[in-house]
């Protein structure tokens, strides 16, 4: 059973743990500051398929089997999986599971997925309907600069405030009692919209949704960012880190010393040419998977609030002149205690 | 807490109840056999907007405000709503719900969108999450004609076998204890693709994945179809029930007389031309919450499954060559013993 904190905030009353995860991503991505933590770096962006979106498919599916490997387990194991994407229709979470038999359950939060999954996951195993439950999500470059801006042969020069979106994929399986890492609580996100519509710029679109979930979570938990290791987002990048942070501090919740966004993270801006740095689903979820989650598991930090955030629109609804809707949900992820 | 069954199926402990619901339909639906059923009938398929995706937005903004003013509450009442929809990035669901400021989580499961929410909200409301959740989904002729076939100017020729896409929206509000209707458990489908790829006819892709689940839930709980009123299917339409039926009679299931497919109930379809029944997520959430509900509220039904089916293809995906994936998930509903 959880505990009900305020609207949407929530914590276990025992916590649901993070048994197994893994993180694959492409050659830019390996290049990175962070190459070294991910499990797999695969340098064909096709991933040996015909297609971008096949390849996405195939990164997906391959983050989740390697999970399951890396806990000795066989996919019968698994009772439920959460998965979504960012390509129409989420093709690449429905083509790269559906060989694996698994109960699935398709979820579109854009680049909040990874902690939407999470969050609906962790309930499935509180709740004794899954006894393990996988969480997956990914991105592919090539994929998502088709579907939301334009071909890539067409050589569009990229603006200052855009951001890479990652070609990644990063997976966890959630269990009652293995795995040094337990998510405690977490915060459903509400649709927060302050009509930006510059689909180059999304990082300033989504950071008041991130200043919000964060600070509900606060408010309901009655704790401050001093009782965090880390306050992560997913991929503000590095504009809307910083609008991030000035929303809050005007709230005067200084967050500048534990937080992360692995946006910022996963890309060495200037020398990689990100400009603002990394996005996609994919992205804060090979992040937390690659660098965050063992990083708890070696015992170097104990307590983050991983936030990952989402912009809600599509091309039509921009071509249509709506402003872009955007969402954070939260987990809190805790080291078991010894 | 839930009782594990098997792999995806689970069992209430004490059952979640459906304490309001809601039902808005377009012209033609309101024309069809059912037309008496739903709530409200709106004859503009631009519902006062000025584009047909703004218009299923407010569908969808429709249901949900309206079964909230049926259980007089008010949206701060509300802790969370599952959303979805068919249009890309499911901006139906983002558009239309954004200013209610109620905890959102976004899916995808194209036609199964109802039983996955309902799944997903009976959870948070039975882990003491959300002490009121919503669910809702919603489909517009007009968006999905222009999305996955073709624009509706071009005046194609439909198949025989194809469906028509209902513009319709239902929503359900989910508590502890209001209400007739009860959630008892429920069954979380798994991809099933038996490589079909024509996607003017849905309802045969889609079939063998709702008898997979059918079949899935009354194994595990050791039932018999004679045990339910109805067997209610989403979106099979004329040719799916059928293959339905068969697909389960060659495992010696005789769901006959029990079986219900919302798709073939709300047209007529010799003389609305709607060949073989309706589609689409609105279709079933509608036929639910305008015939199957009030049923069980007026005691004339006592025990259903709600299986909702969805094709998790895209445009891209056959232009690609690929076949479709079908999913359904089953909501097992039954009236409070008195």
């Amino acid at each position: 059973m959880a505990e009900y904190l305020s609207r949407g905030v929530f914590r276990f009353n025992a916590p649901v743990h993070i048994e197994s995860y893994a993180s694959v991503v492409g050659d830019k991505e390996g290049r990175g500051p962070l190459g070294k933590c991910f499990d797999e770096i695969i340098s064909d962006s096709h991933f040996g398929r015909s297609t971008w979106e096949q390849a996405e498919s195939r990164f997906q599916l391959e983050a989740v089997s390697l999970a399951i490997r890396k806990a000795w387990l066989k996919k019968e194991d698994i009772d439920s999986i959460c998965a979504g994407d960012l390509i129409n229709q989420c093709t690449g979470s429905s083509y790269g599971l559906r060989e694996l038999g698994i109960p699935f359950l398709g979820i579109y939060g854009a680049c909040s997925t990874m902690a939407e999954g999470m969050i609906i996951s962790s309930i499935l195993v509180d709740e004794n309907i899954s006894h393990r439950a996988a969480a997956v999500t990914s991105s592919h470059f090539s994929t998502a600069e088709r579907q939301f801006r334009a071909p890539l042969s067409y050589g569009g020069q990229r603006t200052p405030t855009s951001q890479w979106t990652c070609t990644a994929s990063g997976a966890v399986i959630l269990s009652k009692e293995h795995g040094k890492s337990t998510i405690t609580g977490g915060c459903i996100g509400w649709i927060a919209d302050m009509n930006i519509s510059d689909i180059t710029n999304m990082g300033s679109a989504m950071a008041p949704a991130a200043a919000t979930t964060i600070k509900r979570y606060l408010d309901a938990t009655s704790s401050t960012p001093d009782d965090y290791d880390y306050i992560i987002t997913g991929d503000l990048g590095t504009i809307g880190s910083k609008l991030l942070k000035e929303i809050l501090q005007k709230q005067d919740i200084d967050i500048s010393k534990q937080h992360r966004d692995c946006g910022e993270l996963i890309f060495e801006n200037d020398r990689q040419d990100t400009h603002c740095g990394g996005s996609g689903c994919g992205c804060s979820a090979s992040v937390l998977c690659g660098l965050f989650l063992p990083m708890i598991e070696e015992g170097r930090i104990n307590n983050i609030l991983f936030t990952a955030t989402g912009a809600l629109m599509s091309t039509m609804s921009l071509q249509q002149g709506e402003s872009i809707p955007a969402i954070a949900h939260l987990v809190h992820i805790q080291r078991v205690k010894e």
